[in-house]
């Protein structure tokens, strides 16, 4: 989607499709099904990443045409080392040509010159893992996120600030009660004007977008009262316990449905108990039923909610 | 220094040295000298990996026996792409042949699994880019870090979470007002027991360190009343403007001087104007001129303050 705005692109897809699943793409070496499996599968072994290549190249094949977006987790690629990241830098060169949105999760944060070189990494159009959005950590503040803002506005991609995350511990820093409001409500608060600044001509929806959890739907609403423009990206839907009609009740009425950001699932929709196995149209079948399942639960959620 | 307590280690080499300048390798695209530069230099060119590998190569060269502790900062690495990763695995390697440890600043925060696989990739005994320690983001809460301190207890590795960082937008979260103390306070207190549970048996000194700017002295002083034994990490001194008494603020009287943490120079270190040459013994002689600048610099501010 070189060159087109971000949130524009994105909710084009959603609404063509019908629903607003994010499919998370975190390839867990002790998950990853015996059809794909090299070698001793350990994270320093260089069959590994070409396991979570054949992997993820089957799986994204699957997803193409079906949803809006994929989120490759960083750390599972990271944790290969080069080769890893090497891996992602295939998956997304895959995605693309796939047609498939990809939003990196690294939640990338730092100041000056080195945020500028997280923008350069993944965000500028000759960025050498050029994702088409990008989660950032807010804890260094405001100036912190410059880089990546101007990037963003530059090259047409998006970002998504953490404001409240899914974990139980997220109260810790995040829920401060601060001057009336906890810690993220002041955050989102300071993302107004940058938000308004990044709005798409076709949508309306801004390429600035913010993480609330689906375990936190008040927080979800509250954050759209903050920043009516922003699309939230939901994790914490499925294996981390949260149902679909809270995913998405920081949503809003729109042409086909509700819509207003996406919903990740990445273990329960990536490894169902029915994909581990050996046989490729075993495989395949059991992925797709996931899916269909995962969608299916999300275009009724937006269809009622 | 596998094996070892990353705090003990650090602080013997430390006091051997008689300074706690850590040398900041922040490879500037732009600045690296005439000597090293090859082909474009263009974060996609694949020989601008090989500049970067040749330059921080003759870095650590001249840095071995004279310093402490090194600190690559990941986004230089990963905005050349897996080429990067690949230049700072041989740059981790080379330094655990020249017995410098390295402290990866990465900023990493996020949960359960995906926070688990941060720690596999950096800080386990086989990890593929283990380094003896990584600077972590607390944001997302205690329960974030708990994988890494895990790992820093099982590996002797070391993590140093973000308190107060040098940068002026530091105020919007860290300095937020929270039942009467500012949000990084809280942070702190959150460590306090983590801390008492990573202490080496050498030094006293806890292998769960904090980051504090030079920029903000008065921090220090308060964060070593918080965390009595945690070791800090203080950057923004020389270009971001700390001077070396601010930069040691936070340290206490040992048996070398004042101690209790490392203070890092990157740009002003690695890039005084007069390395700006193509001739290899006028580089080396301007970077040990940098160096034993910063080295007396901060020798004196240990010794007098």
């Amino acid at each position: 989607m070189q060159g087109e705005h971000f949130a524009d692109a994105l909710i084009a897809r959603v609404r063509a499709l019908g629903h607003p699943l994010c499919a998370g793409l975190d390839p867990h070496l002790a998950l990853i099904p015996p059809l794909f499996r090299r070698g001793s599968m350990a994270p320093g072994d260089p069959r590994t990443a070409e396991a979570v290549e054949s992997f993820l190249d089957a799986v994204v094949e699957r997803l193409a045409g079906r949803v809006a977006l994929v989120k490759p987790q960083s750390a599972f690629f990271e944790q290969l080392g080069w080769r890893g990241v090497r891996a992602l830098d295939r998956l997304l060169a895959r995605c693309r040509a796939l047609d498939l949105l990809v939003l990196l999760d690294a939640k990338r944060g730092d100041i000056g010159s080195t945020a500028e070189g997280y923008a350069r990494a993944y965000l500028s159009a000759d960025a050498p893992l050029r994702a088409d959005a990008l989660t950032l950590n807010p804890y260094l503040g405001r100036d912190s996120l410059e880089p990546c803002l101007k990037e963003a506005g530059q090259a047409g991609a998006g970002v998504f600030v953490l404001l409240k995350t899914s974990n139980p511990g997220s109260r810790d820093v995040q829920d401060r009660p601060s001057e009336g409001a906890p810690v993220w409500e002041h955050v989102a608060r300071s993302l107004a004007e940058p938000c308004d600044a990044l709005v798409g001509p076709a949508t309306g929806w801004s390429a600035l977008g913010v993480v609330v959890g689906a375990t936190f739907p008040a927080q979800a609403e509250r954050a759209r009262e903050l920043l009516p423009r922003s699309l939230q990206l939901v994790p914490g839907y499925g294996a981390q316990g949260g149902g679909a009609a809270d995913a998405v009740r920081g949503f809003v009425p729109g042409p086909a449905g509700r819509e207003g950001g996406v919903v990740n699932s990445s273990r329960a929709l990536l490894f169902p108990p029915e994909a581990a196995t050996d046989r490729a149209a075993h495989w395949e079948a059991a992925l797709d039923a996931s899916l269909t399942a995962a969608i299916g639960d999300l275009a009724s959620a937006i269809a009622t909610a």
